[in-house]
């Protein structure tokens, strides 16, 4: 990791450096908020491997297969992870600048992406047992939570240009309100449907995950 | 993660680069000790996930909320150390250098951030059980050790301007001693509720990170 | 960490900046795909350890030598990713750009990277009892699946030149190539030699991470 | 983090940048080794949290200080992981290259510190306890072992100046002679002493970190 983010990074220079890249009242922050949250983003993935678990006492060929739920559990959680780190990391590169809110918001967001290992091992252990519905309840909420607090932040940047870096074009910021739009509402119906059928709920999130967020990346834009 | 802070960082170029960002005699030290401190920070809050566990055997819905407390002890431990991280940021924003001296109690510090998954488990799996005065007082001593610590860090770093850049003014020192002066009492308060009810200890605890910490933020000074 | 990779990273200048690293159309996703790479492959291979335990009520003396699998699966998945990292900067420094595609196989990728402390662990624990072959396979498997996502990868961004920059000469192509063609069949073998013999393919994969994979390690072409 | 260390990382200009950090032949492959290093040091060191717990059925305030030997332990390894890290960070700065044979060197060295974490568990939970001796054996032994590939790291890349830039004067290859010197003999006493006395073999490591390290630490010079 390398930042040298605050008003007084190129400090103790005599006088301005070209190679200076900190430019004091416009990144002042974003570099600060990339920094936690890209560590946070790439440890949450990596420990959902830490759900995998086999029972003893049975043979493990058989139990290999029986725990099918923690693998599709796993690459649900890993894909969606994966995605929305590279659309935060678009939509931090469109702001100029961050503020206290703004911090405060991105680190509620954060606390929703680190909690995702819980509800996923939940899945992967209560999947077509007792207490499935209840397990998929909380993995489909906690992706509703995810996506509103990416909307709010995203709309807190956004209203009024608050945030936003001037040469970002306003069809920039349409390209990321559509992208975003339907998250809530998709997770929602995630969440709704997990009343009815678990083992759909978790379906569904993972071809949101392999299917459309994937197209809807924030990335060639 | 990219580093070349050491003197000879530039090693290999025949001339004196522009791009060359390293500053022998000035910034030594201070990029490596933000990159330890960057890496500690971040996995640590992401490493509190791991204490969320539900008991077997009982209704699993009723398990999850029954566990209120690995949620809040969860919730209180991420937005500190979140918050922690960028006031750690922005001081050492301000340093034109480390020496040794520095450099070991950053470690001191960075080993009770690193320590804070461990007393926060305790408050979740013991919080309204046998223990919980003791979970508690667990919990708010890694606090006071840490705001401790913290303070000793830039007291260190501020005396007669010992390590702190020319260009940086008086004020902006000024402003973090306030920003910190509150941390070590605060959180004494805390440890001396918990003798007495550990659960207003635990949310004071709370508030603290959810209301006093952002305000105070080291963030747009 | 420090990434700022989108089309509008250096927002905010007025004016083009000889220090701006972003070149619009031409790194863009490169610098987000190996932040997440990065942070992935490190954190998997750190996360090998967990695999360690001693069972209790045994002179635990006797118990650390009985656990040799452990210390020969560690060994053997910690050097296979370190060695899978350095092709994989490599690689990527040959990219001129990313797409959509491109991002989905390298996540695919990295979930393949971040599973393998689960089989690691499996081997651990089951290798010389019941389950060994079981547990071989998996982690064979594993390692096929992983060089054929590697395999993938390259072949996409090399078809056509797609995405390779310009001035990356064809033989750095063929280089990558020759290193990357025998992966496949390599852990093929290793997979069916587990059938017949567990033990024989774990070293015949320790064998591959400490003698041939240094060997072809995309390191100093 | 942020690398393009490739011998093409800057490709896509047109022309010599004076932004292009990479220097072709030079800093070749001291970039990913280092990148490499950094995520290891940084995540052994937070993992070690991972060893504290408590056993259920007792009193948790008694408990909490009969794990007495978990807070040694850790202390012992964090700060020594520490110490390393800045050592390991500064030695890297000298190279002008890494070769092949070196980042194979690297990679066992890594290896060693990211298994730290379990030998330190077996400490925390076999201190004063049947087991102390092989407990104690693992841990001083495993610090023998990153001692010797620390020496081995450095004398590879020392020997004739192989892998040293040219602007790296002697005075600053024997600082680290001196430093690294000591690291063997220390670590082999330890052990030794393990066979008599765990309890004093783990306060001399705890020593070492605490006491002659910070002095040795290859910082300011």
């Amino acid at each position: 990791m390398r930042y040298r983010v605050g008003p007084f990074s190129c400090a103790g220079t005599s006088e301005p450096s070209s190679a200076c890249e900190t430019i004091p009242g416009v990144t002042e922050g974003t570099g600060r908020m990339e920094a936690f949250s890209d560590g946070i983003f790439a440890i949450a993935a990596t420990l959902l491997v830490l759900e995998f678990a086999v029972g003893s006492g049975r043979d493990l060929g058989h139990e290999l297969l029986h725990i099918w739920p923690s693998y599709l559990a796993y690459a649900t959680s890993f894909i969606t992870i994966g995605i929305i780190w590279i659309n935060h990391h678009h939509t931090v590169s469109l702001l100029a600048r961050a503020d206290r809110t703004m911090l405060f918001v991105n680190n509620l967001l954060l606390l929703t992406i680190a909690f995702l290992p819980f509800p996923t091992k939940l899945v992967a252990d209560y999947l077509r047992k007792d207490g499935e519905e209840a397990a998929t309840l909380a993995y489909t909420a906690t992706f509703v939570i995810m996506a509103v607090m990416h909307q709010v932040w995203w709309q807190y940047a956004r209203h009024n240009r608050r945030l936003i870096a001037d040469v970002v074009p306003d069809s920039a910021l349409r390209a990321v309100d559509r992208a975003y739009a339907p998250g809530v509402p998709m997770y929602a119906v995630c969440f709704v449907v997990a009343f009815f059928s678990p083992l759909a709920a978790v379906f569904l999130t993972f071809a949101i995950a392999a299917f459309y967020l994937p197209s809807a990346a924030l990335f060639d834009r």
